[in-house]
Order: C-alpha cells, then structure tokens, then sequence
C-alpha cells in the first residue's frame, strides 16, 4: 500500500500569457485531472498556472501551487493546496522536484529556470508551444530527455507514455 | 467559488518519538481527517509525521508531505502528495507557512524551530505533550497565542474553535 | 594551503532589542573581529544585527549578512559583504549553517529559530543574556552542548576555547 | 559611510569544464580581485567555480562560495567565506541575488537556472564561451541586457563599464 499520487508540474508564462497559450493550457490542466493525475503549478492567479489550474478544477481533479510569497495573497482561485513557501525565486525549485513530469506551455525566464533544474534533476520534460531556439537550447543539454510537443494532444500522449513506463 | 482546503499541520519528534507520542500523533490525523481538514507534515515515514498521516489515511483523508531531501526517498507511504523540496532544514520554514494552524506533538529541536516561525508568522500553534519548560518558553514571546492542550480531544476542541472563527 | 575564514555568527533580537543589550552585541562585534574572525549576522539595519556589525567594523573586521529580502534594501551599512537570499525566514537556516560557532544575544523567536536549528546541526552554541526558561529550554534537548554565558568576556572565553578545539 | 564591496558573481560549468574554460575562468577571477571586486561562486571544488576562486586568491582578492551542502564538505580551498546553506539547487537564487553583476563562463544546465533568475531579477549579465544558441536563448527574453562578450578582456570591459555606471 501507498498511498502516492501521480503529480505533474505545469509551468509558463505568467503576466505575458496569451489567450491561446492560456486555452492550452486549461485544456492540459483537464487532461491531467482526467487521467487522474494530480496538477502541480506554481500557484498564482495569473497566466498558465490560473488557467491549467482552472482547467484541471473544470474535470474534478486535485490542485497545488506552490507560491512564492509568505502567505496566499495571489494565490489562484483554483487551488485545493497553496503551498506557501515565502522562498520567491528559490521556489522554483520545489515546483521541480515535486513532480514526477513536467510540461513547459511556453517559455519564459522563470520557466526556463525551472525546465533547466528540471533536467538536472532527472526529471522527464515535455515542451509546448516553445520557440525552437528554447527547444534547441535545452536540447544541446540533454540529448533525448527533452521532448518536443507539436500540440496538447501531442504533449499528453507522450506524457501518458513516460508516466506509464515509470508506474 | 474558492477550491482552497483547510490545511492543519501535524508536527513533532522523528526517530525518537514514543509509542504513545505515536499513538497520539495517530488519533490527531484521524480527527484532522474526520474534520474533512487537510493533514500536512514533515513527511518522513517516522514518528509523529509517519503516524498522523497514517490515521489520516485511516480516516480517508488528504495527506501532504514536505520532505527535507531532493527525493521521494525516505517518505511516508501514507502521504498523498510528497512535496520534495531539497531545502534540508529550511523547509520547516515551508511546513508552517502552508498551515492554517499548527499542533506540536511533543517538542524536539526540529519542532522547536517550526514552532518559532508560526509564532512569529502568525500561525496559531497547539501545544501538545510538551514539557513545562517548553510552554512557557514559547509563551514568553507570545502571550496568548500558544495554545497549551491537555489531551488530543482536548487540542482538537482549540483547533475547531480557531478554525470556525478564520472560517 | 586553505583560505577558509572562522565566521562566527551573532543572532539575537531585531526591533525590540534593548540599548544594553545593542551595546552587548557592540562589544561582541568588537572582540569577533580582535580575534581575526569574520562577524556573520541576519544583516538587517536593526538591533543585536546592526550593533555587531557596527562594533566589527570599528574594530576593523569583516562583516557578512544574509538577508532575508531579494534586495539589499534595509541591510546595515556596517556590512562588507551583504548575502542575498530572497528566503524570507528560511534564510536563518543558512545563518546557522555558515557559522563555525553561534552566539545568542538576547533570545526572540527568530533567534529561537536559529539557535533549535543550530543544535541540531552541531554548531556550537553560546546563549547570553538570555532568560533561565531559555536556557533550560534548549538545555533540554542538548545536554552538554549548549553554552550559557553571563556576560561579554565570558562569551569570549568560551568560544576561543571551542574553537581552539576545532582549529 | 557604507562598508559594502562590489560583488561578481562567476557562474558556468562543474565537472564538464574543460581545461580551457578553466583557464579563462583562472584569469576572470584575477582580474576581478585586481578590481577590487569580491569574487562570488557557487563554491565547490571543480571547474569554473574552483578556477576562479583560485584565480581571485592568486590575486589577492577575497572570495565567497554558496555551497549547496549542509557542511563545508566538497568545498573549494580557495574560498574565504563558505556560505553553507543546504538548499541544494535553490541555492543558485542565492548565487544571483547577491551579486552586482554576474558572469556566466560557458553554459550548462545549471548556469541556465541563474541566468535565467539573473535576467528576471535585473541583475546584469554576461555570457562568455557560449553558444550561438545559448545567446539567442536569454536575447529572446531580454533585448540589450544580456551581454555577450568574446573573450576574457571583452567580458571585464563590458563588467568595468557597468559596475562604473552603477556606482
């Protein structure tokens, strides 16, 4: 017996978030609850971790944000568990670790902070909707281990694949 | 609509809590759970933190874990979600923040720096099975905040009342 | 051939620091750089921080602060070398964690942080002018390791004989 | 009167720098300490961190190292002041935030994680031995702020000019 859920990070662009990457990632956030997984962002009321986080509310699923403040001012509606850490920056590496897979929707700096601890910590990657100079970057890094995703669907089935060789 | 759950955390000894500490520590994350509150600890699957996830488990609750290491290694099979951290002791810090209010279960050197930062980041904090000197130490800096209980029915009686008037 | 410095830390009370006791801290700060060790403190422009800072300084010293903000703003001006961390209070464990020895001035819950995470990391531990509740508080968990002073050059005396020991 | 010294941070590659790498990081922390700068790394005992260290001591010059242990073990000899924070990867926020300006010398997984948090933290960058990729990558998400040198003497122009400006 264990009682250890499945957790999967998503992260992205926060104040800078487009609408259609914010539709992307609702969608990925339902996906993730209909698996059955649990949804780990880092928590704010703002950009992809809202709206994966709102999306995986939408299918029933279980939410944490892993917030960065010393309390949950900020936090997204859309969250059973706030983890409030008061670490800022340094929480990203919490975000990181707690996962067993995570999926970057767009890239930006914090995000490339955390797929880059990521993939030092051995933790499988998939990108979406990611320039190809990101793509490339962590690539030259990491033969093999970063998986690029052409759109949701795409990216869930290869995370159904990584999660399936690891259960 | 707000999806946030009520975060109770259980913190106290590891490797040199007693059975009866343990037992204790066993019937507080039954009643956590039973309340329909969520139950966080350090998560190592030791002492108090192993025993209060497992009767929280027992009584079909929630259960977080913020654990020291950069692993799962070393966790309590009763947690839901691991939260891996690699902070070392620094994540204490974490572990209080992430509470709506804290119950001490015995008092050892770990438990003594949490209970410092929920004082002092204005966590209610419970005190239960701590010695004399324990109490008034912490009563010292906070008069009327530290909140001394007799028994587990007892500390969970304080819990509600804390809650229901922040609820 | 080894660079490395002895750094002993001075903790204690911010805002609510006496003028005797800021003069305490003063002297401490004094005597820590006299011996040709690096003064490290919390880093702030308050209290037993700033006083010890303020005193190695004019005695010459070098002085390091590990600040709890993502900024230097509110750093003492008597810092040569202010740290950065953005970790709010989970900075005190990286006070703690940096000293070869560790002096108490005064004791507050930030201190109590400190000092409970000290122990239990093996750093040597010197209280002064703290309560007798205090001590036996930390003398509870520690036997032996926990050193009460009764004043300044007593302080001095036995952290000169502990790390003799350790040189 | 403020006691504050400028601080450089150099960041880059560990155990895959190749000797070349090391050599220029030998010369970046000499001429840093020539400066009168105080050399900042993440503190071991391999590669950029270990070569510049040694490069600042050859100097004269005084050097911190942000270890990501809990002990000094691993440790370069070269460093004056070991912060020991135990906060594993999230130490490299600590790593940036404390440096006026920081020097990346070549690019590795976790040099992407500080430059990354550097950019979003507005502190000045300087990429040295990277690739084409890698300047393109942080360009993307910063126009004019990162700077990319060509060699050693480029990079410490670029740093004098921008250290001037700020002081």
């Amino acid at each position: 017996m264990n009682a250890r859920r499945i957790i999967v990070g998503v992260m992205g662009l926060g104040e800078t978030a487009s609408d259609v990457l914010c539709s992307a990632a609702y969608v990925i956030g339902q996906r993730i609850a209909e698996q059955g997984w649990v949804l780990l962002t880092g928590g704010r009321a703002i950009g992809v971790m809202d709206a994966a986080s709102r999306g995986a509310k939408a299918a029933g699923g279980l939410t944490i944000g892993i917030l960065p403040g010393a309390t949950v001012d900020g936090a997204s509606d859309y969250l059973d568990i706030p983890i409030v850490t008061g670490l800022g920056h340094a929480r990203n590496t919490v975000n990181i670790l707690s996962c067993d897979l995570v999926i970057a929707c767009g890239m930006g700096l914090g995000t490339a902070s955390e797929i880059a601890i990521a993939l030092k910590s051995e933790r499988p990657v998939i990108l979406l909707a990611c320039s190809a100079i990101s793509c490339q970057f962590f690539e030259q890094f990491s033969t093999g281990k970063t998986h690029v995703s052409v759109d949701v669907e795409h990216a869930m089935q290869i995370a159904q694949t990584i999660l399936k060789r690891k259960g």
